[in-house]
């Protein structure tokens, strides 16, 4: 018996957040596939949940909910154990900085829609919007680097010895890094984190190639 | 006697969301200034503060706090009065949505950064730039319309007849619009919400045209 149903795709990071915050809150839910290449999160059934028509989309205690901060927001704030966010403000700060600094400064200009223009307006080819995808990598994750590996706050994760929203941002950008080639050689701090949380079977069974859609 | 120092600059959309949340809860600031055109953000003095050599940074409570959308959850979780977040969890996922919807659909792949690297790795000249400026926020502004429109919640503001964090990524953004020459005719529920914002002393305080480092 499930108690939340996932509109996603394996290979989307923001799909690939909520799937972790779902297994590491203990909530079961099923999943329901929106494969972005062929544009079925453009489908009009689609569209009324998720008027944006992007992914992923939770229902779950009766409600439809959309855009994965959001929606992380909304587990930590009615499942709060384990809690994904600190008890102090000062460190929820934190944590939220780190975690908008992945989902905000890299994803946005990253993501299939982005690129896919890159290449219709500017007749970018494939290697071109790799470049793209690594350049905007790369001027996020040396300051991510600096701070993680500088800050006292920073743990076995990103904030202290338990994951949070942060790791839940990072883990999903470090496995789409792989498919673009960046090399993760000059960031040993984030690479030992997500390694770290690689360990951990709600980040496992989240990964892309561990879901039913994965090609 | 200020609380705090915001490091902004006058036509950044993210440090005008703060300057709004500063005025909306009455917390006494002073400003200094980035010029990002002349790459002042990029100062080492100022990297130091915030590594990721981005606007803005708010010294608030003997901290020093980076990402706007972190630093507008630590106002509210410091500073509950007025709230800027429903109380119910359900409405906080909407209001974030919303907020999310323009704080990482557009404003992330629209900033100048992104927007000079189109030129220098293209050869995109400045009506292509702003080409590319309106059609992320058509993309966006489309379903936020029809969100805002045909939901509910949806009151004098994004949620309700008080100003939340929504209305606090919404009003910068059509702000933005203006110089892009977005036409804002298809958008009549966000017009009416950005024009009830304008009306509220915090918002007007907080244009770009009323900063000290105004041009």
């Amino acid at each position: 018996m499930s108690d939340a149903l996932l509109h996603g795709y394996f290979r989307s990071s923001t799909s690939f957040r909520v799937r972790i915050a779902l297994n590491l809150k203990g909530v079961a839910y099923d999943q329901t596939f929106r494969h972005l290449r062929k544009g079925e999160q453009r489908a009009p059934d689609y569209l009324k949940l998720n008027p944006q028509g992007l992914l992923p989309t939770l229902e779950i205690d009766g409600q439809t909910l959309t855009q994965s901060l959001s929606i992380l927001e909304y587990l930590e704030e009615t499942r709060p154990n384990p809690a994904l966010l600190p008890k102090d403000a000062i460190g929820r700060a934190r944590v939220r900085s780190l975690a908008y600094a992945l989902a905000l400064e890299i994803h946005p200009i990253n993501n299939l829609r982005v690129l896919e223009d890159l290449k219709t307006r500017f007749g970018a080819d494939d290697e071109a919007a790799a470049a793209w995808f690594r350049h905007w990598v790369a001027v996020t994750f040396g300051p991510l680097e600096t701070r993680l590996a500088n800050e006292p706050q920073t743990g076995a994760f990103c904030h202290g010895d338990a994951p949070t929203l942060a790791d839940l941002c990072l883990v999903p950008q470090v496995i789409n890094n792989i498919r673009f080639k960046v090399d993760m050689t000059p960031y040993p701090t984030i690479s030992r984190i997500n390694a770290a949380c690689l360990e951990l079977d709600a980040f496992k069974a989240a990964l892309p190639a561990n879901q039913p859609d994965a090609e």
